[in-house]
C-alpha cells in the first residue's frame, strides 16, 4: 500500500487519476490540491465519482507543496508550474509523475524555444514511456509522463525506426477528441465551433513535434524529421494517429507484422491488429495503445495507424502504469479494463 | 467462484456482459453462444476485449441448450427467442438472468398483447430490479431483467408512487442513446439520418409502457396511468428520463429530497443529486441511476430526472448486480467504478 | 428596395440575418454594428459569407443609433439592452424588428419579473408570429419577434387552444440545439460537457414559458396553465418540442389532422405531417415549422411534434419574414429554400 | 428556359440536385426516376423539400431512358449503370451531366483495374471540373462530374502542381462526412459504430486516387505520385483534405498564397484564406471550394488545407455549375449562397 497525492486535481487528467486510483487496490489517496475549489468535495465537482470508494470524503485542499509527503505525487499541473513545484518535491525525495512537458527534454534550449518559457533547471529524470524506458523508469523518482501525441506517434513508429527500414522523413497526420484542449471553455471547443467540423490547427507549430523527434531519435541514433500536423475531430476522447512513411527498400505487409509482434511481444498494454483497423472507441477508457494497418501503396508509401485515449494511455493511466512500475507492483495493476464500446 | 455461460453474445448487451464479468473476481465464463459466429474468437468480433483476462481464449460456439451446465445463465436473446429456451434451463435448476422482456409480465394477456407474440408459458420469476425486489431475487432462480427504460424511470417514480403524493397521470419523456436500438444497422440508426436530430418514435405505442405501469402499480397498489414517450438522440450511451408529475398537495423541494434520500438510503447505485443536474456520461460505463431535479412550477408540477447507461444498469450490469444477489455475492462485486467522464 | 441596417451584428442571429438578406432581391443592407468588432470586414469575421454579394466590402462600425436612417432596422441585441436603442428608432418612424424579448409583453409586470430588469417602457408594438397577428404586423411600426421556444410551441398548440378541445394543464418538453444558447463559450457549451449529453436546464423557471401563456391566452381567452421544460440537446441548430396534452373529449387522429390542415391552410412556412414524424435536418437552414405526430394514447393524452430551426423561423428568418409584411413584399420573398438534408 | 431529369433520384446526390434545381430560375424539372419509388411524391420522401416550388406534384417515376427528352439530364446513378444509361441519351444529343466515376477517365484501363469492371465503350467527354476545363466544357455534351475527394484535392494542388514547386510524391490525407458513404444504412455507418470515432479506410486502395492522379498529370504534364488516404469522420457533410508537399525550393509563405490568388483570381467558387483556417461549416451547403493554411515547416514541408460539402460542390452542384457553363447562364445561376454556419 503507497500514499499518493495529486497537484492539480481539477483538470481533465486531475478527474481521470481519482477514476483510475479509486479503483486501484495498492494506493490511498491523501492529498488532491487545488487553490480554485479549496474546501470543496471531490465528488461535487467531479459528479461521475460519487459512491465511489472514499472519494465522497475526499475534499480539495490548498495545500502547501511543503506539506505533501506522499509516497507518490502526481502533478497535473500545467506547463511552466510544474517546473516550480516538482524541485520541491525532488529534494524530500518523493517519488514524481510529472504529466506537464516541463522535464521531458534532455536538451532544454528545445524546450524553451517551443514552450517559449525560461527552465528553472534541468533534473535527473526519464521520459515515462514503459515500453521504450521501462528498466530506467525502475530506477529513476521523477517521471516525465508523455504528452499524449507523442504516446501515440512515438509508439506507432518505434519499430520502424529501430529497424531502420524507412526514410527519415515521416508525416504523421492526427487527431484527437476535444478533451484534449482541457477542461476550460474556449471559441474553439464551443460546441456550435466543432461540432460538424474538422480543425486543423498548429500545422506546423505544435510543440509535441520535437518531443516525438528526440525520443525517435534516441531509439535510432540517427536524426528522424518529423513533419505533425494535428486536428481536432468532434469527438470527447481519444487520439488517432495516421503515419506515413516511405519504405527504404521493398517490403511485404507480413515482415512489418512481424516487425511489429516482435518489438512489442511481451507489452500487455500495445495491442497488434492485423485484420481491422483500430477504433478509438476500442481503446475508450482503457490504457491500451492500438496499432494496425500496415498498408503498403504503389510507391511504397506505408501507412500506419495507432489509436489511444489521450486521457489514459495518453496521460493518467500511463502516469499510473509508470507508478506501478516505480512501485514495484504489477504493471497492470488497476488498469486492465476492455474498451468502452460502443 | 461460479461458472457462467452467455446465450446470445453478439449484440451489445453480450459485449457488455463480456466486459463486466471479465473484470468479475468470482466468475468464470464458460460458453458465449452465436449461431452467426460460431467458431470465431470472442476478441476478434470485440476488438475492445482484445487483451484483457482469458478472453483471447474465448470462442463463439453454437452449444446446444442442452449441453450447457453452468452455475448462471444469461440469455441475452430477442423477445420471443428467450420463452424457447429459458424452460430448458429452467427444468435443469441453472440460475437464469434473462435480459429479454419474455418473463417480465405477471399478466401475460398484457405481453402478448404489447408483444403481438404468443407466449409458450408463464414460469415463476421474478422482475429484476434489485432496489424494489432483492428480497425476492435472492429466493429465485429466474431472473426477468428489467427493460432499459423502465430501469430509469421507475427508479425514478417508485418513492413519489410510495408515499402517494402525486396524480396518478405521470408523463414520462425519455431521451435514449442509439446503442439502445441494437447492433445491426437500419434506417433509423444510419448516421446521416440520426446525427443533428432528435427522433421522438412510438410516441404513445412502446412496449416498456406497460411493464412501467405493472410495476409501479405493485408499488403503490393503485392504477397508475403512464403516458411514455421515447425519443432517440444523437448519442451512443444512455437515457436521460424526464418525469412530469403533478403533487397532489403543495409540498417543498426538500420534502422532497428527504423522501427520495429516506428510500434509497442505503442503495450502492442510486446517487440522489440535490444541486447539479445528473448528466448521461456521469453515468458512462457505470451501474448507477442517478436521481435529480427535484423541482416545482406555479403549477404544482414536479419535474424529476434520473440518467442511467441503458447498457449497464439499464442491461448489462443490472443483469451481473442480480447475479451477485443470487449467489450470495457482494452486490457491488465487479461493479463499482466510476462514469467516464468526460 | 428598401435598405436595413442591423443593430448587433455579431451574435449568430446577426450572422443569420446577414445570410438569409444577402439573398433577399429587395434589400440593401446599410449599416452592421458593433462596438466590439468595430473597423473589421464582415467576411473576416462570419467566413462563411465571403463571395455572396457585396457582403465582402460590408464592414462593422460602431454607428451612433441616431446616424441610422435606414427603412428597416433589426435590433440584434440582448435582452436589456434593445429597450436602450428601439426608442430612439421608434421616434423617428423607422419600422423596428426587435429580437429580444423587451417588446414581447403585454403586460410589464410579467416581463420585469421573468426578466428581473426594470423596463424602460412600453411602446406600441406587436408579437411578431406572422401565422397569428399578419393582419396586425402589416399595420405596426415595431414588431417584437418572438422568442425561439416560443415560436415552436404556440405554432404547434395554437389550434389545439383555439379549438379548445384540450384540457388547460399542458406539458411541453423541448430539446434545443447549442446555437440556441449563443456565440459565446461557456461551460454548458464547451464541448466535452454537451457531447453524449442531454442537458434539461431551467426546468421550470425559463422566461419563454410566460411569454408562450400570454399568447396562447390570447387566442383562447382562457388561462392556460404551461409547465414548460427545455432540454439542451449535442445538435447545432433546431429545436424539437414534444406537447403532451390531454383532450377534453374523445376524439380520432383525422380530426386533430382536420384542425390543423384548416388552421393553417393557406401559411407558406407551416407543414403538416401526417405520416412521418417531423425532422430537425428538414427545417435545418429554412424558416419552416413542420408540425406532425398526432398520437393519441390510451388516456386521452394527445403528442404533438413541431419542429424549426431556431436561427430562421425561430430569429432571424422569422424576422425577415416581418418585415416582409411590414414592406408590402411577398411574404416569402427571399424565404422560400428547401431544409439542409442530410 | 431549359428542362431537365434527373435519372436516379432517390440517392443523396439526387435530392440535393433537387434542392439546387428547385432554386434555380432558369430550369423546369421534367422527370425524377426511380425504379424503387415508383409512382411516389418527390416530397413524401424528401420531406425537407416539401412547400418548395412545384416539387409537391412532383412523382418518382420508372420512365424508361427512350422516352426521356429533356434539354439536360443528370445521372446520378451508381458506377457501372451510368455506363448502361449514357450511350442511350448521348446518341439524341441530349447534353448529360454524369456523377458517376464511368467516363472521368482518359485511361479506360485504369478504371478497369480501380472499378473492377468491364467499361462499355469510351464516349468523347469532358472531366468537369470548371476552373481547370471551363472552355472545353462548354463544348461538350457529356460532362464527367469529379469525384467529391478529387475535387478538394484537385483545386488544392493544381496551382503547386502547375507551378511545379513541390517534389512529385504528395501526401493527401482527406477526412470526409458520413453522407459521402450513400444513403444507405451499413455497419460503417450505424451510428455508435461511427459516433466518437474517426475511422481510416481503403487506406491505400481508395478509387479516387487515379482520378487525381490522372488530372495533375494532365495540369503538370509530369508523372505525379499520389499517396491519398481517406478517413471517416462522425460529421454529415463535408471534406476537409489536408495536402502534405515537399517544396523543391525555398519560398515563403506570402509566395505560395500569391500563386494561389492568382491561379483562382476570376474564380466566383474559389475562396482563398490567408489567415483562418476554412472550415466545413463555412462552406456547408454551398458550392465553394475554400483553400487555405500555406504552412511551411523546417523541413520544407508545405502543408494546404481545403474543405467543400461533398454533396454540393463535391457533386450536384458542381453538376449544376456544369449546366449553368453547358446552357450560356451564368456560371453563379442558383448557387450563390452562403455557408450554414453555425
Amino acid at each position: 500500500m503507497i500514499t499518493v497525492s495529486i497537484i492539480g486535481g481539477t483538470g481533465y487528467t486531475g478527474v481521470e487519476l481519482l477514476r483510475i486510483l479509486s479503483n486501484h487496490p495498492k494506493v490511498e489517496i491523501e492529498h488532491i490540491t487545488s487553490r480554485k475549489l479549496d474546501g470543496k468535495g471531490i465528488t461535487k465537482v467531479h459528479t461521475n465519482l460519487k459512491g465511489i470508494g472514499n472519494l465522497d470524503n475526499l475534499i480539495f485542499k490548498d495545500v502547501p507543496i511543503e506539506n505533501i509527503d506522499s509516497d507518490f505525487v502526481f502533478c497535473a499541473t500545467p506547463h511552466g508550474v510544474s517546473m516550480e513545484i516538482v524541485p520541491k518535491l525532488y529534494e524530500r525525495d518523493i517519488k514524481i509523475i510529472d504529466l506537464s512537458g516541463d522535464y521531458r527534454f534532455e536538451n532544454i534550449n528545445i524546450y524553451e524555444e517551443w514552450y517559449n518559457l525560461k527552465h528553472t533547471g534541468k533534473l535527473r529524470s526519464i521520459y515515462g514511456l514503459p515500453e521504450i524506458h521501462r528498466e530506467d523508469i525502475k530506477k529513476e523518482k521523477l517521471v516525465a509522463n508523455p504528452g499524449c501525441f507523442p504516446t501515440g506517434a512515438i509508439l506507432l513508429l518505434a519499430p520502424l525506426i529501430k529497424e531502420g527500414i524507412v526514410e527519415d522523413r515521416i508525416i504523421i497526420d492526427s487527431k484527437t477528441g476535444v478533451s484534449g484542449a482541457g477542461i476550460n471553455p474556449s471559441n474553439t471547443t464551443h460546441f456550435p465551433n466543432i461540432n460538424e467540423n474538422i480543425l486543423p490547427y498548429k500545422l506546423t507549430t505544435h510543440r509535441h513535434t520535437p518531443e516525438i523527434e528526440e525520443e525517435l531519435k534516441k531509439i535510432s541514433n540517427r536524426n528522424v524529421k518529423i513533419s505533425f500536423t494535428p486536428h481536432l475531430a468532434p469527438i470527447t476522447r481519444g487520439i488517432l494517429t495516421t503515419a506515413h512513411t516511405f519504405l527504404n527498400e521493398s517490403m511485404e505487409r507480413d515482415d512489418i507484422i512481424g516487425i511489429y509482434n516482435s518489438f512489442y511481444k511481451k507489452e500487455p498494454f500495445i495491442r497488434i491488429f492485423c485484420e481491422e483497423i483500430p477504433k478509438l472507441t476500442g481503446v475508450r477508457g482503457t490504457n491500451f495503445c492500438d496499432i494496425g494497418a500496415f498498408e503498403i501503396d504503389r510507391y511504397g508509401r506505408l501507412v500506419m495507424v495507432s489509436t489511444i485515449d489521450n486521457l489514459v494511455k495518453g496521460a493518467s493511466g500511463q502516469g499510473v502504469q509508470n507508478m506501478n512500475i516505480m512501485a514495484g507492483f504489477k504493471e497492470t495493476e488497476g488498469l486492465l479494463f476492455g474498451g468502452l464500446m460502443p
